[in-house]
């Protein structure tokens, strides 16, 4: 393989694990690896700075060191420069931008992987459907798209903890190798799927579910009501995608980003911490962000709307009764404790 | 339906559910659910002249009252007398003494329902393959045997806290209804599922993968390596069902039996307990089963050796490396801290 080069912006937790792995193999890996900075100021320094000299994020990663081949970019377009392999963690609101900056500044022989968890709906509606965010790169940059999803909370992957992820890669015979070179190594196991609608759309749908089980958890219910949860979201979950992408394999559920992701994010995720809070305090979902994510946003509530003004378009909000509540609670068009009702009179349950 | 009676030995938390039932449906039960109990003496009372009177177990589940309906008896041949329905909540290395009691004593038209969680491996080798509880009963007493699993943990049972479960009934369409009503409630929902097998080998085997949860817990890792050690040993059993009876539904492990106990077990199970604390302060199993569990026995660590003893005998247990780790941990011929080593080398990753 020719050199390849990795360009990113936010997730120093991943620009840890490809700065090893790009080290490993030199012949398949250009050993630079840039690193796409959205710079600020941080005690009177550039972040960018910082990163390039202390090879530390001190802003969103403190305390875990940054391999040195990581080279911290504050200019997108430079960034990118001669890069092969993009890999995109920004907040799913930017990537339009993003892509459109970098319309034909790149070279030929050019692939990205997202990890961004999300839903691209604000398009939805002039195409009729769900958007994935790796469609929206690919039509933009006319390039080929892969994923990676699966249960690795940022933190615990910073600390080197054992965790799994799973690659959606629709030619896998293809890219699959060299991605799975990318990202693997021994505390973040790869599988390589060719199934990736169905690996993105976990990655975005289990955010709204682990809504769900922090309302109940917020209610004061315990691990067997969080367990029904789970099951009937991922129950949604299969539903939806077999709805908006038929053919999608039962199989993809048991990776990492289908069950094992939507465990994590409904235990330690941070979209049930806020809706936990939410049913406990009644505050406004934007306040306890500010107070309980440092200024993140948590990307469920969003996901539940988007995935509310599909489903009522397609006609069909009365097949995901979870999904649809989660969107009512967070609108306040329900109260957190209509989540048990909704889960008592689930369809599943026959 | 004609008169329905249950008996039943243990599991309060049940009779408080069937008491209701069986009040509420007065065409299809007899109003009076016999709880055989195992009499023994509690502050100077016999135990079941204690329920009788005051409604409340006080040793197992204090606190709690039971329906007035709920009759203890602590002869056991008495409390199946012209019984319809045998409700089976008892430690599993009791069944086959209780059955042989019982053979010969029971009236036509008799059927019984399991919720013990276990193999009955010690008769495995006679037979060659894994024998089920629900089947040792089946056979000794010549009746239909059901089985009832599923994420309910027997504390948040007791509370009334919202959860969910699944009857494995071969013959749904003919006794599935009848056992639904015996044990659906508001905050109790029950599925029917004719994959019997399936619904009985996830209940047991979903204690194997507690105990590997505990290690990975007591070794300090976080939710991401729970997650993928819940999404192992889901495939593990999975391929186990398969093995041994092939031709089971992959759609009973989204039933509440299957990944939904799983995941309650993994996170509030009392093996998970145990073997977190094995991990942390090197104590013996037998030790600590008394310090933390007030006499009750840890399943998983039996089972995994039932599991163990099968998959040899038939050459296979390389396949299940997590439930072969799980037993030798617990016989002490494996370190705690191996349990990662063999996460990272599991076949599932591809």
């Amino acid at each position: 393989m020719g050199l390849r080069k990795i360009t990113r912006g936010g997730g120093s937790a991943i620009a840890r694990i490809v700065g090893n792995t790009t080290k490993n193999f030199p012949n398949d890996f250009d050993p630079t690896v840039r690193m796409w900075v959205f710079d600020e100021i941080v005690g009177g320094e550039k972040l960018s700075d910082i990163i390039n000299t202390r090879h530390e994020n001190v802003k969103y990663l403190p305390g875990k060191s940054i391999p040195d081949n990581v080279v911290a970019v504050p200019d997108l377009i430079e960034s990118c420069e001669d890069s092969n392999i993009l890999v995109f963690v920004v907040p799913h609101q930017f990537v339009r931008k993003i892509c459109h900056q970098l319309e034909g500044k790149l070279g030929s022989d050019v692939q990205a992987i997202s990890l961004i968890k999300g839903l691209a709906a604000p398009y939805a509606e002039k195409l009729g459907g769900v958007k994935l965010i790796s469609d929206e790169i690919k039509e933009i940059l006319n390039i080929e798209v892969s994923v990676l999803m699966g249960a690795n909370l940022a933190h615990e992957v910073a600390n080197d903890s054992f965790c799994e992820a799973t690659i959606g890669c629709k030619k896998k015979a293809q890219y699959g190798p060299l991605l799975k070179k990318l990202f693997n190594s021994d505390n973040f196991r790869i599988n390589v799927v060719e199934d990736a609608h169905t690996v993105e759309l976990c990655g975005a749908l289990k955010n709204v579910v682990a809504c769900a089980a922090g309302f109940t958890d917020g209610l004061g219910y315990g691990d067997n009501t969080k367990a029904a949860v789970i099951r009937l979201g991922l129950l949604e979950i299969t539903k939806f995608v077999e709805y908006y992408y038929p053919g999608s394999n039962l199989s993809t559920f048991f990776e990492s980003c289908g069950i094992a992701d939507l465990i994590t994010t409904c235990y330690g995720g941070r979209n049930r911490k806020v809706c936990e809070a939410y049913a406990k305090t009644g505050k406004s979902l934007a306040e306890l962000e500010k107070e309980l994510l440092h200024g993140q946003s948590a990307q469920g509530p969003l996901t539940a709307d988007e995935v509310y003004f599909m489903t009522q378009r397609s006609g069909v909000s009365d097949m995901f009764p979870l999904f649809t509540a989660v969107h009512r609670i967070c609108r306040g068009e329900m109260k957190p404790s209509d989540m048990i009702s909704c889960l008592r009179s689930h369809p599943e349950q026959v």
